[in-house]
């Protein structure tokens, strides 16, 4: 994305300067080939975009994107563990490479490590950084259980998916926005709004995601088209056409996620059909762009100058019409 | 013992009123399930004892200490899960109650927690506790890494283990003194007195383990003595005895601690048998003694009224004296 590539760009360059170079190599060769794994290096990009909003130095962010990133990349290894997943980034697991007792202690270390990237900040930023940092961080731990629990739920209420994807991926965002506010020191008022701004553009983002994986362009989209439905993902599109089913579609949408056939093209035309059947394509869209809506609402409400709230409204638009 | 008595009891009453009410209590139970299966509470009363030394009020150091117990017993659920410990106290680990993935994400979970209970200090102790405690429970990260390594190899040096249950037991002890002194903001040279008392302490309190559990009273010890051999654990009488022994002997107990016979007691006389031939009891008593004496050392060298010394050294000798 062009609003955040030179912050990206310049995260990778202070990222190679961190790499793990403690002992046992066991415990820390795991979190330097997970870091290198090649993110998109958004959540990073979005604290210095921030504090770069408010005029003070890029490179005094530098450490608390890299707290964001490292954090994130820890949820990452503990929830591909839980997930049973082999593949990230079209490369092996961590767990898979090495083994679940390498992926837990690895976590574990990265988890602190994230705390310990604050350390370079003043008393006053490190206690208002990590209160913070803490919060959100229970929060995603949360939005993580939700996910596994609905899992053995036979159905789930919109309400509370949108509450599970708030805690698990948005409010990360939210944290890395209102970081760049909490280190160029503005107002608490500023920092609700920058706060908002990202928890909305997150909610929107995962929705997004929901809906690109199943009407996405299979050509951009760069993954297989459907993916979620092979592996029964109860999205906002599954859980949305349940709200919305005949008796016989919601018995047929249920029993289409419990299977796990060899001819997935088939499987992924009869749930699209049933999809179609209740526009939930547009449901979604009317949903991302009323989360999309809120969070420029929050940024009209900032009190920055107006040039720099053009290149937060950049991002947004650059984020809702992704195609990847 | 005598010496903390006072301390774990108002310790346990403050964790009472903490039990996490949070929700999803599929995250929660857990977490309170752990903390109330009843541990002896030693290094949250090391906390409470180090800051009553310099006369503050205890009550201001109960969040220190809850944070050092929540964390102790976030690494006992990890530990567990890689150890694949089916009890801890008699009971069911987490994993074993519940499931991996509980274990893995409510200790997660209580690792956060252990961060959040310092918020309740001013700015400048925040930042001086949060900073030793990151590097601590890096340090005990690290030492389950080598514990872990160690089982994959035939034979681990002497000067290896004791640094592994440095880092896996004894700094988490160190930590919790030097804690104390932080928040009585004493010298940092007293600082660096108590956390030496602690970490010699501690490595002591783990050769002591590793005694008792070969050589204890079975009466008074509560659990099977040779425990350790059953397990083929590699304690410092098994590595000790490895660099002593004959090739005979070297490869007889090699040979015991690979098989897994369903006639324990056979299995322990034999290696019990080996140990006597090479004195290993006497060899553990005297890095025993010695660390108690390097940890004696550092309580002469700290900076305080000699009556308050009394207690730590009554602490110790308790400590060495114990039983079980």
């Amino acid at each position: 994305m062009k609003s955040i590539a030179p912050f990206t760009a310049q995260f990778n360059a202070f990222l190679e300067t961190k790499t793990q170079s403690r002992k046992p190599k066991s415990l820390y060769d795991p979190v330097n080939y997970i870091l290198n794994l090649g993110g998109k290096r958004i959540r990073p990009a979005l604290v210095m975009m921030s504090a770069d909003l408010f005029d003070i130095p890029v490179e005094s962010s530098l450490d608390a994107a890299l707290a964001i990133e490292v954090f994130h990349n820890f949820s990452l290894v503990h929830d591909d563990i839980m997930d049973d997943a082999p593949k990230r980034r079209h490369q092996d697991t961590v767990h898979e490479k090495w083994d679940i007792n390498t992926g837990i202690l690895s976590g574990d270390a990265m988890l602190i490590w994230a705390y310990q990237c604050f350390e370079v900040y003043t008393t006053d930023q490190f206690y208002k950084l990590i209160k913070l940092f803490s919060k959100t961080a229970q929060e995603v731990c949360i939005g993580q259980q939700y996910d596994m629990d609905f899992e053995l739920q036979p159905q789930v209420k919109i309400e509370a998916y949108l509450e599970m994807i708030r805690l698990k991926t948005a409010v990360l965002v939210a944290c890395a926005f209102q970081m760049g506010g909490i280190l160029a020191q503005t107002s608490e008022e500023n920092q609700n709004q920058l706060y908002q701004f990202g928890e909305n553009l997150g909610i929107a983002f995962q929705i997004q995601d929901d809906l690109l994986d199943a009407y996405g362009d299979p050509v951009s989209f760069g993954k297989q088209v459907g993916g979620d439905i092979i592996e029964n993902k109860k999205t906002f599109l599954y859980l949305k056409t349940l709200e919305l089913a005949s008796e016989n579609d919601f018995n047929q949408l249920q029993h289409l996620f419990t299977i796990q056939p060899a001819n997935t093209t088939a499987k992924i035309d009869a749930v699209m059909q049933i999809y179609n059947r209740y526009n939930v394509k547009d449901e979604a869209a009317k949903q991302i762009q009323s989360y999309t809506q809120n969070a420029l609402k929050s940024l009209s409400n900032l009190n920055i100058v107006e040039d720099k709230k053009a290149k937060l409204k950049l991002f947004a638009e650059e984020l809702m019409q992704r195609e990847v």
